[in-house]
């Protein structure tokens, strides 16, 4: 039996980092840009007006001056002359500033007749304009790795570019075995349940930027498990779950070590989710996941989560541990890292009663999973502890 | 011009809650569940093993008290006879209990010989058995609305719920007004940028649960914009985005108006964004954003989100506001309220020096906007705050 945090490296031993691709940007949303990338253009590519109003000579700006309007710059429409001492271009918000402006009087601060205005409030410090390249110059860098957010892509747009360098989405086989199992919408005999691990981990994997496929219900034997593990081809990770307690043996095991599994690990001294079996299957990592749902959930969110990120490119470290006020005591833990399903409200953290790990009602009613590190003394109410969102 | 709070009830007066429809349980994940859904079966179905040891009768369990071996019960396979006094089955976890059995005795304390058993270690208190229906019982309810999380699909799973109620996704049609504008990947005039509203308000509507189509861009004269609109068409939501600071007048307010739209507001005293407008066109709830990328993507969070969450059928609250601690004072605020970017990290936020709202790099690495009410006195640094998470 080993450690959570030595089966999270081994773990992430067996992921490489996968190939890049480019998508279009309209469809770079949440995925994991995979090289720097370098703005086409500056931005804006000229000095722009920040305002609608009037663009002048700044040594000329004082209050009651007056201007000839001599033409009109709009967003996409630069007036083409050099200004001249006494002239002021209408200019709206985004226009290019006329060659000779350096200074926009905005228009609450004129009074316009005919084609004469006059500064009739002392303009602000500020001069309305927006200097070519003041949000990113030609050749700037956004730089990966990232998860690309919504903001990133509009920059991404404004940078000109089409096309993204993004990492591949890995491609997870999920295979559930069992012979109590059938498929959400069957009939189940009288000693059987419904197939539910892989519905929750393929929404799971998919969360983390994996492209998940849920194949057909291994049954406990020896051929339909080999047919399941021969419908995994081209897949970036292998995911089994259950087959552990089936019989004396774990036929799961048996049947990926006959197609030449090297195992890495096989127990891992955490709660829930203890029997936990890894390795590498043909060259494809593959994890064997308990069978009860809780487990199997809870250990995709340990271990799947940053193996996804590592073959994203992404920092493969356990993330998103947060901190929160126990609301109550809890006992001293025992040598297996504890997960248990809690809920988080204000900053203040509260177990679930039943920590037994079948029970999806409760893991669907948490919010959170409290990590206890083996051997944890027992906390009072109030202790700070660390937890998993979910 | 009106409040954000009024500007946001008025949003909401202008959208309806979409229609049902029914999705396979694979593609379930993040949508909004839209009628309760009640559990077809008992969870577990019978009374099962919690753990691989020996079925007997509670009443016979002592410290060396024998049995004997009289069958198997594995997961999906029951032992089918009574069991009776002094016998044993061996069962695995997951396995139905045989009728007559109350206890499992965990392999760990037994000692076995051929078909004999011999408790060896005091067994503990607990029968490890999952009683039937522990989870849920049949008829139990998962209640809408709600967005549904992966340990959701798990439950819908094993309550056997093949389709699931979920609301329609909004249809959100996206259009980008301006003669100074062009797609990324297209060679831009001297006085043009590149559109990059659509793009990020596309990545931003569908991580709120919307489905964006990108329109062409509308040029800044009425035969273009008439021609947009008709591409609306089916759209459960209509955003233009700029054409209110080109020309002396709002072309796009101008179309829309002789289209038949009726107009619920036009400002709104908030930075950035204060020329939003808003109405219903052809039944259609129309939004008119600003053209400024930074405030095109703040009216986004604060206004867009709560339209997509109602016609989804949430609570359409503004939702996720945070509070932190300021690591710096501020200056008190002026009549509009003001969304500032800024970047929180362990509880304290930062607000970014440029606050000029045409900054996409400043949004790109900012991971909140913070919020001052209208006329907010100054605040001094480690002054606790309202903000809203990107």
């Amino acid at each position: 039996m080993i450690s959570v945090s030595e089966a999270h490296a081994a773990l992430l031993d067996l992921c490489a980092t996968l190939e890049i691709e480019d998508v279009p940007l309209s469809q770079a949303a949440n995925r994991v840009l995979a090289q720097d990338v370098h703005a086409r253009r500056d931005q804006p590519p000229f000095s722009a007006s920040a305002m609608d109003g009037y663009a002048v000579k700044a040594e000329e700006v004082e209050l009651h001056a007056m201007f000839q309007v001599v033409g009109e710059a709009a967003a996409g429409h630069r007036y083409d002359a050099p200004l001249k001492p006494g002239q002021a271009v209408r200019i709206f918000t985004g226009a290019p500033l006329p060659v000779g402006a350096n200074f926009v009087v905005i228009q609450e601060d004129v009074s316009r007749k005919k084609d004469l205005i006059t500064i009739v409030n002392q303009p602000g410090p500020s001069d309305n304009i927006r200097p070519r390249a003041g949000d990113f110059c030609s050749g700037q860098c956004l730089t990966a790795p990232r998860i690309l957010r919504p903001a990133d892509v509009a920059l991404l747009a404004a940078m000109n570019i089409p096309n993204i360098p993004v990492r591949r989405r890995p491609v997870v086989a999920l295979i559930s075995t069992g012979d109590e199992l059938v498929m959400p919408g069957e009939t189940p005999g009288p000693d059987q349940i419904i197939a539910s691990n892989t519905f929750g981990l393929k929404a799971m994997l998919e969360s983390f930027g994996a492209d998940a496929r849920i194949l057909p219900i291994a049954q406990d034997n020896i051929a339909s498990l080999r047919t399941a593990f021969s419908l995994t081809a081209g897949a970036d990770l292998i995911v089994t779950i259950g087959g552990a307690s089936v019989g004396d043996h774990d036929l799961v095991a048996r049947v990926a070590a006959d197609l030449g599994m090297e195992r890495a690990f096989y127990k891992v001294a955490m709660r829930p989710g203890k029997p936990l079996m890894a390795g590498r299957l043909q060259g494809t990592p593959m994890v064997g996941l308990p069978g009860n749902p809780v487990s199997a959930m809870v250990c995709g969110h340990v271990f799947l989560q940053p193996m996804i990120r590592q073959m994203c490119g992404l920092p493969a470290q356990l993330c998103q541990i947060s901190m929160a006020r126990l609301s109550h005591p809890t006992k001293g833990n025992g040598p297996r890292q504890h997960y248990m399903r809690a809920t988080v409200s204000n900053g203040e953290i509260t177990v679930a009663d039943n920590q037994d790990s079948a029970l999806l009602t409760v893991l669907s009613a948490a919010n959170a999973l409290l990590i206890l590190p083996p051997h944890e003394p027992a906390h009072d109410a109030g202790d700070t502890v660390q937890y998993l969102p979910l």
